[in-house]
C-alpha cells in the first residue's frame, strides 16, 4: 500500500490515534502500540507544562510515534495562536491539530475562527492540521490558507455514529489537493474501513479504541480495518448497484431434465 | 480470535468465499487464497459433472480449502435435494449451501422451499446451510429443521448495497443457536467488519472479490476486515451514542489566564 | 387521487389504522375520525366475545368504518383458522388480518404458518390480509393462495423505525398483483408518505398514533401524509440524484460587470 | 397549528417555494398557488431588470405571496451586498436569500464569505435568510450576525437526497433563537414531512416541484405533507425505539382453550 506524506512527514500507518478517555497512561501506550499509529493527538490542557517528566508524555516516548498536540478547548483564533505556540516550546514540534469549539455540549468547530488560525499560523511555518465540519468550501478555503490537511468530521466528537457525512466527504475527497483525515465520530473498525474505502488519506480515532473492552485488541482491531480499506480502495472496488437486479441465472435444466 | 464450528468443521477463517464472475479460473483459485477462506461456494450448475478433471475443480485443489456446493438455479425443494444428492456423488462432500430462487431477476431466496428441502435433506445426514431472507422466525425453523447453520441475505445479491437488514440480522443473531453466515449484499471490507462487529459468526463473499479491479488484493482485503470485526466484537465495542452529547471540556484556563 | 380496491371493498382512504394502545375507546374514536380512516383492526384477543355490547366495539361503529379483526396472539395455522372463524361470528365479516408471530418478544411473523392458513381461508372464502415480512417471494406465494392483498412490514411493530426494509419494499411493489399495504414499524407521517410516495397501496399505522401527545392531532397528520404520498407518486417524483453534480449557473456577470 | 413569524412578516404556510426549472412561467404560477407558498425565491440573475414588466414577475403578482430574491451566481460577499442592493431597487423589498457558493459544480455555500456578508447586510437594514451547510456553529454565529432566519441544507442542491443532515439539524433546531428553514435537497413531501416533525420551522423546496410529472399536484402534496409534519410535531410524537422488543402479547388462551 502507498505511504502517506503530510507536509515534512511519511507516514506508513494511515490510522491516527488519540490519547483520552484511557483509564492509564500506561493501558494508551498499548493500544498506541497495537495500534501501529505513528501520529498521536495530545490534549495540551492535559500536559502539565510545568513538570519536567509529565506522565502522559513520558509514556509516549514509543519509536516511531509523533506527536500532534491539539487545542481542544480553546474558543477562538487568537487563544488557538497562543495555545500552538505553547505546544511547540512544550512538545517540540511545531505540527498542530487546531480545535475551536466555542459550544461546550457538542463540540463542534467554528468555521471562521478555524480559517483565520489556519492562516495565521500557516504564515508562522506550523503545520496546521484543522478539524472542521465536512464542508466541502470550507475544506478548499482552509487548503488555500496553507493547511497541511484537512479534518472533517464524520458524525458528533465521541457518538460513535460513523460516517453520517458520508456524501460530503465524498465531495471533499474528490475536491481536495491536501490529505483528508477523517476525524470524530469513527466508532468501529467497518467505519474507519468505509472511509479508507472511498479513498480517505487517513483517519483519527480516539474514543472508540479508549472506550472498547479491550483497548489493545481494539487498537489491533483498527489498524487491520484502516489496511483493509485502503487495500480495497487501491484494488477499485465494484460499483454499489442499488435496486440493481441480480444476473439471470440459467437453472439446472442440464442435469435435472 | 476464537474458531468458528459448523457440524464436525472447524475453521480459523471467518471469510467464505464464492467462485462465480472471476475472469478466469487461475484468478478465482489466487483470490481465494489471498483471502484465507476454508470454505469455498461451487454452484453445481458451473461444475462438468462428467468430466473428469473439471477445471474449476481442479483450480479449487488448495490444501485447507473445503468446497461448499450451492443449488442455485432450482426452483423447487425436489429440484434441491435431487441437485444435493448430485453434488454428493460429484464432488464428494454431504455440505451444501442450499438455494432456491424461484425468480430469477432478484434471485430472492423461496422461504418455504427452503424449510422443506432443509427437512428433508438433514434427515439423509446433510450438513445444510440455508440462504434466506433476514427472517427471524424463518431462521428458527430452519434450526428446529436441523439447519447446520443460516445464512440471512443483507441485501440482495450482486447489490453490493451492505448490511440493508441490519435490524433484523441484529434479532436473528440474538435468537440463533447455530451460527449465523451473513450472506449476499456484501459489497466491500467495511461491509464485512460491520457483520461481525454485530457478532455474526462468518460472512460469505463473492462478487465484490471477483468483479474487484485487483480480485487477488481484494481477497486480502477483506481477509483483513474480517479479522478486525471478529477481534472487535471480542474486545467488545463501546456503545453507539446517536444524538450524545460530547463530553463538556474545561477550556483552557490553566495557561490562557 | 385513484381510489383503493381490496376483494369487495373501495376505499376512498389509504390510512388503515389499528385500536390498541389508545388510553380510551372514547380517544380511539376520535382518532379514528379525524384519521378518515375506513378499515380499523380489531384483535379478536381484545374484545369480550360473550358480552351483547362490547365498548371497543361499540365505539367503533363510526359510519364508512369497517372493521378488520386480527389474529394476534395466535402461534400457528389451526389457531389463525380458527380465531378467524370466531371473528366472523363475533364481528360479522369475513375479512381477516392474518397476524402469526411463535415469538412474544419481537412479534415477528411466521412465513411458514401464514402461508398454510392464508390457503385455508381462502378457500373457505375470507378476505385474507396476511401481515409478513418484507419478504418478496412469500409475497408472491401469498398472492398465488388467495391473499387479497399483502401487508409487509416496514420495520418491527412498535419501533416506530419507519421502512427499514424498502429496498425489499420496493421489489414486493414491483411484483404484486394485489395490494400492498405497508405495516408495522411506521412511526411518524413522513414514514407513511414514503411508503405512498413508493407507490404502496396504503399503509396501516396503530402506535404512532394512539402513542402521540395528542392522538386526535396525529390522526389528521397521518390522513393529510398519506394523501401526500399518495398525490406525489401519482404526480411523478423526479429522481433522485445521489452524489449528482448540481447544475452549473452562470455568475452574475449580466449587472456584476 | 401556529404560524411563523420572520422579521416583520407573519406567515400561515411553512413551505417556501422556488421559481427556477419550471418549463413555463404559467407552469410556475400555478404551483406556486396550489403549493398554498407565500413566499417564493426569485433569482436575480434570471431577473430582466431593464424590462418594465419581466415575464417572471408578471405571473409572480399573486395575492399573498412575497417575493424573496436570491444572490446565487455570486461568489463574494462584495457581490452578495451589490447584488442584494440592486434587488432592493428591482423587486421593492428588503428581504434576501443569500447564496454565496464559489464552486460551480455542487453549489455549495461559502461558509465565510456568507457570514460576512450577513454582517454588511443586517447592518444596512436588510433581512437576511443565509442559505449554508448544516453547521452549528455557522448557524449560531449567523444568528449573532443579525440573520433573521438560518437557510441549513439537508442535501446537496438538486440532488433529492432528502435530510442527509439530519444529526446536525437536530442540533441547529436545538440551538437556535431565529427560525431554522431546511433548503436544497427536499426531493419528496415524505422528506418536507420530517424536518417539520423534526422541528424545523419552515421548509424551501423547487426542484422537486419543478421538475414532477404533474407540478401543481406536487406543489398540493408538498403543502399536505408540511402541514402533516408540524401538525405532528406540535402532537407530540412517539420516541422512536431502535432495536426495541415488541410489547409481549398474551396468547389467545380464553377462546381457544
Amino acid at each position: 500500500m502507498s505511504k502517506l506524506t503530510i507536509a515534512d512527514k511519511t507516514f506508513t500507518s494511515r490510522l491516527f490515534t488519540g490519547t483520552g478517555k484511557f483509564s492509564s497512561n500506561r493501558l494508551m501506550a498499548d493500544a498506541v502500540q497495537s495500534s501501529g499509529s505513528e501520529l498521536v493527538t495530545v490534549a495540551l490542557k492535559r500536559v502539565d507544562l510545568e513538570t519536567p517528566h509529565d506522565d502522559l508524555l513520558e509514556h509516549l516516548k514509543i519509536p516511531g510515534v509523533n506527536l500532534l498536540p491539539n487545542t481542544s478547548g480553546v474558543r477562538t483564533a487568537s487563544e488557538a495562536v497562543f495555545a500552538t505556540q505553547l505546544a511547540r516550546e512544550a512538545l517540540g514540534t511545531n505540527w498542530v491539530k487546531l480545535e475551536i469549539h466555542p459550544d461546550a455540549r457538542y463540540l463542534m468547530p467554528d468555521p471562521v475562527e478555524t480559517l483565520k488560525a489556519t492562516e495565521e499560523l500557516a504564515k508562522l511555518g506550523f503545520v496546521v492540521l484543522p478539524y472542521i465540519h465536512a464542508d466541502p468550501v470550507l475544506c478548499k478555503r482552509l487548503e488555500e490558507a496553507g493547511a497541511a490537511a484537512v479534518m472533517p468530521l464524520g458524525s458528533p466528537i465521541g457518538s460513535n455514529s460513523g460516517l453520517l457525512t458520508r456524501e460530503f466527504l465524498r465531495i471533499i475527497i474528490e475536491q481536495s489537493n491536501v490529505p483528508v483525515v477523517v476525524d470524530a465520530g469513527i466508532g468501529a473498525p467497518s467505519h474507519a474501513a468505509e472511509a479508507m474505502e472511498m479513498g480517505a488519506d487517513a483517519v483519527l480515532v480516539n474514543t472508540a479504541i479508549a472506550a472498547a473492552g479491550n483497548p489493545v485488541a481494539m487498537g489491533k482491531a483498527f489498524k487491520m480495518a484502516v489496511e483493509a480499506g485502503r487495500m480495497a480502495y487501491e484494488a477499485g472496488l465494484p460499483m454499489v448497484s442499488k435496486g440493481a437486479k441480480a444476473s439471470a441465472t440459467s437453472p439446472l435444466t442440464s442435469f435435472l431434465s
